[in-house]
């Protein structure tokens, strides 16, 4: 079928690229040129500005958007006042759900649909297919089948569930209606969420790992250091990146974030490149506050944010706090340097 | 190559089978003598006591422990009084990597040698492998290299990490030596310590998205209860088991945990088998200590087992105290029924 | 001067208690009129109706609400419909601090001057005084300042901090202009989200204490319970109710909630008639919230507010999915029983 | 009665001046002479070495130990070399309540007595008294209560807990006999382990406080930093000295901790002379340890020591790893710079 992508970062030109394949008609558009004469050069249909993009769209149009969350508003302004009733608006970038919620209010008013797609798969998405986690209208979800099953991954050769396939359920071809406006996006902040963690949890391990030679550096000995205790069981210098390739097999933490994790040991096990400042971007955060909203217990995510949050910096008064209260009940002057 | 195997439970009988068919010998060895016909029949060598057990075995002995971490120093005293120097003596099960420090040292004294290995496979190691994490001296472990490369589950169908193979690495077999004595089962305490971390991700997760439509729910409106806020907002009734085999293609948090949560999910989705009461077995603990030692942060880990110990009524007192306090200072009577 | 006070609950009674012992005229309303006839024999005027209360107020009035968050905005409506321009309205209950900045802005629009005071006290507060932290306008506030040092505590016993006391500053007396609208509730909200986690240490370390005698007891050996590691170190029957008494005297964690948990414990040291159901308010999640948003790091605070619900019984499904997984990967049953 | 100090540092020499007041006789020896010289000048007893300090004092004799927790036990061998069966030893140090078990058995095969203190009062205690947390036999103990009375804060003006005094007991004097050997040390060990959960939950509501501004400042837009969520709530510029003067008086967060905290910040609210490297000394770590032996949780001490671990730089090459998987499957650069 058609579809109009507006968006051509590295997410909507590769999602082009993949549509391209399965045989659809792809209209793009996009504020840089650069990456529309690429992607014609590919099959895919350039538009020189958005009334040229949505005019060489077919009514009802199906108009994917693959732009910043923070432009979303702006560009769905744009469209409606361009676009006509019983179009349908698909935003597949990262926005809040609740977002998402306004927006399809908004927008039923008008005639449009919305459609909400949480869109796992990063720069790996080309090659292994997208992830898809839509919210939505049944019907307008129905008619986008196609786009989506195009995009998601398919079965492949991962072993299915037993009890799979169930009959009309498309979640093991990786895309699913979840539920309607937001829930797309919804599943996908939460997914983000337990990213967060399932990360967290492979970095303190790794660096248990790694320090489990502690026992046989030189330690300080002064009032304010903790003296390294059993330090005859801390002598073992091990090779990261060999253990992570060696969980990849067989073992009970083995994971698509295991894979990568082999591939970044494996390069430089010191990891030398980084400083070690690690962004968040915003799931992490929506996933601790729906926590606390739904009043449930979420203390291994919200770690995970928090850790995040520190590495930023973000805990510099804290900790200057805490020194300052050790100065005033015990005279400690603080330590200079590092671990 | 002959291997003696001593401990013939799920675990151990399994792994015999997977040996029997890579063509090694067996002899096995069990208290309870059920087994060991089960086994006979499939190929291996049965004994009817220890003594003959070691009697059945060419020297030097390579014997195999997969029996409770409890008995294993009871049962090397009793090995060690009937085998030879030169054996090696090989724990496969759940040790505290400092216990297999102290016995190396003691065993290494009488001419023994030591081995121990962290085994990761549970049920499914007969038919994926079983990932092994090894410990011990260079020589011995090469010796053995024909039996772990039998358990372990090979290349399989996992693609490779880009740079492998490495020269002389068995990582991507599934097994590795990982150090000195202890360090085998320091590697696989850690893998474990990581299991808890990410299992609780997941749960946190899920239970993010059952609790997705608390906005549909009647709230109590009392001073005790804390109003729900932005109830508009979680009106989903999301399907857990759809969602959690969605995100087993092409997403990030695809693993191995995931598929058997996607399989418990898709039978039943409420899981009302179990009570939520969640064991632990020792190396999450051990994990723990380790990063405190070491003078590392585990936050996620160490949460993860800390919602255990919840779990089993540990912090049963905490929260009286709280309720104490709170009655104390405002007065509050402790609200009855759950949440 | 004179102040209106609606809502004659144990906070709101006691604070005309308070302002009355201190010389000041104090007009009061309540839905019961119960309240109002006890405050009337103590010299309080009582009003019969809305009206009537803000007719028996000398304009410019002022007016003390001390009412649940819940019902603020509908009698705001009320009063402003039936008072006048230049009244200060004055919220003293548990909003949260973003109700107040809309509010302040809509009833400055009608020229009525808003007030938020963030009220700490609790059942203590008619013989300690109360702790008052306060937003609004400067001149507005200022006004107030009769009524504000009636209710505070004063300098009391409490030693002076070095450099005090500041020239122009209210602190010391335990009430404070903090900034504009909403400053008081914010301020409030941490001051009760530091509370949450300054009462889960001490909850945490007295359970501790309490199960030092640990080793003591029978453990369960089975391959579903972590062995009771170093038993011989946790032999001790500890008085909790005495250990809480001996901290309030020269110790580093000597405080308030200490003396109330001493109180509690002496009372009854198993706090038998506590379940373990801990409420939260709302101050703890918003704290949470606010660190989020801010992007600074609260493990602690959350990690107390994460443990509530918990208690709440908020993370059950959490818990049945690990022992779901568990049953998965390694077959182990759930066990039944308590800690 | 007569006792015997040796370690005259800040701790030591401060407990001699005050149980010189208190008109004990006390005899001192030290490593450096030069607080022995100052001490005779008050009063004391100097001693020129180990020898002629066990000399000087009456047998049975009570010595008390102040000295570094890692010279205790060769000490402890030097004077038993030189003491009689019958002597007293104190540890009033910072001793693992462990090493207090050990030690007491074997100096009682000797025919010495052993008791193990807790001390705490740090620079303040000369003023304000010492908190005694103490272990070992009754009758020992009891010997000694005129020494520990001296040391400890007594009644003072602190307000009896209703129901006080109970016949017999010392706790409301600021000392008491905890339980046989390591109970002393044990419960100081938790006393310090709930000093980090206060601290850090004192630290994490100011750090929100002072990050209530962040509304008004310039946030970066790009993919790598989450956007500021609810700016327009986050606009106050808030005085923290003012706001912990303020919460000494009637809050419910008032403490000698908040006291020490409206000291330092009073002095400087922007704590410039720290850095935030936030020392640990042993006690919080081994109050982890003991609630994981005890199967607790305590997932707010925890965090408060994993916070002191990452200020030390315990956490930098987990941050790193995240960083490497972020650009491994988002291809995210490390984004550079602050908070």
């Amino acid at each position: 079928m058609q579809i109009g992508m507006i968006g051509l970062g590295r997410m909507g030109s590769n999602m082009v690229r993949r549509l391209l394949k399965a045989g659809h008609q792809c209209v793009v558009y996009n504020q840089d040129p650069g990456p529309i004469r690429d992607l014609e050069k590919e099959g895919a249909i350039g538009a020189g500005s958005l009334s040229d993009f949505l005019g060489k769209l077919e009514r009802p149009r199906a108009v994917w958007l693959m732009v910043p969350a923070a432009v979303v508003d702006t560009l769905l302004d744009e469209i409606v006042g361009l676009a006509h009733a019983g179009d349908i608006l698909i935003d597949g970038g990262n926005s809040y759900y609740r977002d998402d919620i306004r927006r399809s209010e908004k927008l039923k008013k008008s005639g449009f649909h919305y459609v909400d797609v949480g869109t796992s798969g990063g720069v790996w998405g080309l090659e292994r297919g997208y992830c898809l986690m839509i919210g939505g209208e049944k019907e307008t979800v129905q008619r986008l089948d196609p786009i989506f099953s195009a995009l998601a991954p398919g079965l492949g050769t991962i072993p299915r569930t037993p009890g799979r396939p169930k009959p009309g359920s498309t979640a093991e071809q990786g895309y699913l209606h979840c539920g309607p406006n937001g829930a797309g996006h919804f599943v996908k902040m939460v997914h983000n969420g337990i990213e967060y963690g399932l990360m967290a949890a492979y970095a303190e391990g790794f660096n248990i790992l790694k320090n489990a030679n502690a026992g046989l550096k030189q330690h300080e000995q002064d009032a304010e250091t903790a003296p390294m205790q059993d330090g005859e069981f801390y002598r073992y210098d091990l090779d990261l990146g060999e253990i992570s390739e060696l969980w990849r097999r067989g073992s009970v933490v083995a994971s698509w974030l295991l894979d990568l994790t082999a591939a970044a040991l494996g390069e430089d096990p010191k990891l030398s490149a980084f400083s070690g400042r690690v962004s968040d971007s915003g799931e992490g955060r929506w996933t601790a506050l729906a926590a606390i909203d739904e009043g449930v217990p979420a203390p291994v995510i919200s770690a995970a944010l928090f850790g995040r949050f520190a590495s930023q910096g973000g805990g510099e008064f804290e900790n200057k706090l805490l020194s300052a209260m050790r100065k005033e009940f015990g005279g400690h002057d603080e330590k200079k340097g590092g671990h």
